[in-house]
């Protein structure tokens, strides 16, 4: 059974399960494992690992509309390298302090392959969930899309070569940079109250959709044009060695940790007023019978699976 | 580095950390990572993993002395068999069901070796801490020492046979039952009020007399026909082939889970009185000049270190 098979086998047995996170009385909570093969490119420092593996929780939380409360990591390598471990501490507590929550720390584990596990914990009175979306509601993303294709690509780059240059190293910091996310945690808290429907974009935008549409029993109808594409995906399709359509990825790579959100048109104004980062009304919720679409052309169910 | 070398690494940078589980607010937090090489022995079922794993968590919420709200799991493993998941997944909700605690299931993961990642969270106004023991106070104990121990020595006799047979089976059996522990919640909600420091057995008793005497810069004076040895213990010591004094095992084994604590004495019947598990007043808390002792004579800082 593959780990999508076995979830939704999950999801019939616990009854908290389904969304970004779960909720018990006014707790949100929510745990993520990632490791070295499929997770961490060759390049990614510790203190990236750090900041991401602890952000990805923390961006499950922020599509609860929760505030986030507390972190806490378990961090299993082969070897405890003093340096490496406190880069890796420092990346999640920073990470915290940008969306106001505490990491705690958490558990070593002596283990063959460098592997995180994180649990980030929030509150919320009226969380978010992925089953409200309406016909005729806006669909919104935070952000833009594309920041972790073109790290990943950045650091695949630097990995095929044999020997290190200037132009690699300073690669591999930009990919760094890329992979280090800003968890939506205060926008989710601000959208709240207004969305009908929230998730993140942690599997590409296309999939995010899927599942929305699943949860909500609706259609999506989505705008090329408004995809709020991130800068550094079109550079990188100017460079040689881009092999895919800027768009195309964004809308499908994923891991970009933003929220995806349908809410009234008429609270647009007043979000969009109250947050730091960009609200890309992207489209619009249709009924289910429409389907979900780009450009009117019916937009299929792939992406980045994660741990495959 | 080793693993206790890095710990004490990270608390030094974690203000959170240092206790069996890290407080935020009126939050308490914790996570485990376990994995099949060092925690379950063959032969361990996936019921008895989820149970145990999940359990591991509970037992450091419950040493805090606080209610426990809900625990999730990151499980992972080569391959996601159905019933072998579903089996985990039981085992995780029947322990959460015994302390009244929500399992909300969590991550999956492929993985190279079966290995969980536990958290559990809890509330408590006034956590109970390492810190707090007083020279004069009583030091007991919840439940019997050596369970864990006498599980794995079953396991481990079974895995040694070549062939399987019916009492292999019903030794095996028999393991898995020791190994699902009963974690102290409703017996660490009693003693809260109460107790002056408090911590869970899971590396054995010598060495939380260790940690909790380092924390509270107190010693103990330990009178050993009071601790309370598991009877299975006993049992198995009659039986060929094993190799260690049950008092020995019984303190310096660990894994159990149970409560250690200092309490005034004053405070002991009312607390027995509002629990269902045995509460064993096995030495008291001395000055840190008088050391560890047991029966007078030095009790080292030995006993199982996780995960090595």
């Amino acid at each position: 059974m593959d780990e999508r098979a076995a979830l939704s086998l999950l999801e019939g047995e616990l009854e908290a399960a389904g969304d970004d996170a779960a909720v018990v009385d006014d707790l949100v909570i929510t745990t993520d494992m990632l490791h070295e093969r499929t997770d961490f490119p060759t390049g990614t420092t510790r203190y990236t690992a750090g900041w991401r593996a602890v952000g990805a929780s923390l961006s499950d939380v922020a599509a609860m509309g929760a505030d986030a409360t507390a972190a806490v990591a378990a961090y299993a390598a082969p070897e405890f390298d003093r340096d490496e471990l406190l880069a890796f501490v420092r990346g999640a507590r920073d990470v915290c302090d940008r969306v106001d929550a505490t990491y705690v720390g958490g558990d070593l584990d002596g283990h063959s392959e460098f592997t995180v596990s994180t649990t980030a914990v929030g509150r919320s009175d009226d969380p978010v969930r992925r089953s409200g979306a309406e016909p005729g509601d806006l669909l919104c993303v935070t952000g833009t899309l594309g920041r972790s294709a073109v790290g990943l690509e950045l650091f695949e780059r630097s990995a095929r070569k044999d020997t290190e240059s200037d132009e690699d190293a300073s690669g591999v910091e930009r990919a760094n940079e890329l992979f280090r996310f800003e968890p939506r945690v205060e926008a989710g808290a601000a959208l709240a109250p207004h969305a009908t429907a929230m998730m993140d974009s942690s599997d590409g935008l296309a999939r995010s959709l899927h599942q929305l549409a699943e949860a909500s029993d609706c259609g999506f109808a989505v705008d090329s044009e408004a995809v709020p594409v991130a800068e550094a995906l079109s550079e990188l399709a100017d460079d040689e060695g881009a092999d895919a359509e800027p768009l195309e990825r964004a809308i499908t790579f994923g891991e970009d940790f933003e929220l995806v959100v349908t809410l009234p048109e008429s609270a647009l104004e007043t979000v969009r007023a109250a947050i730091d980062v960009d609200l890309s009304a992207i489209g619009s919720v249709t009924e289910p019978v429409e389907g979900i679409t780009l450009n009117g052309e019916k937009l299929p169910d792939r992406g980045y699976t994660h741990g495959t």
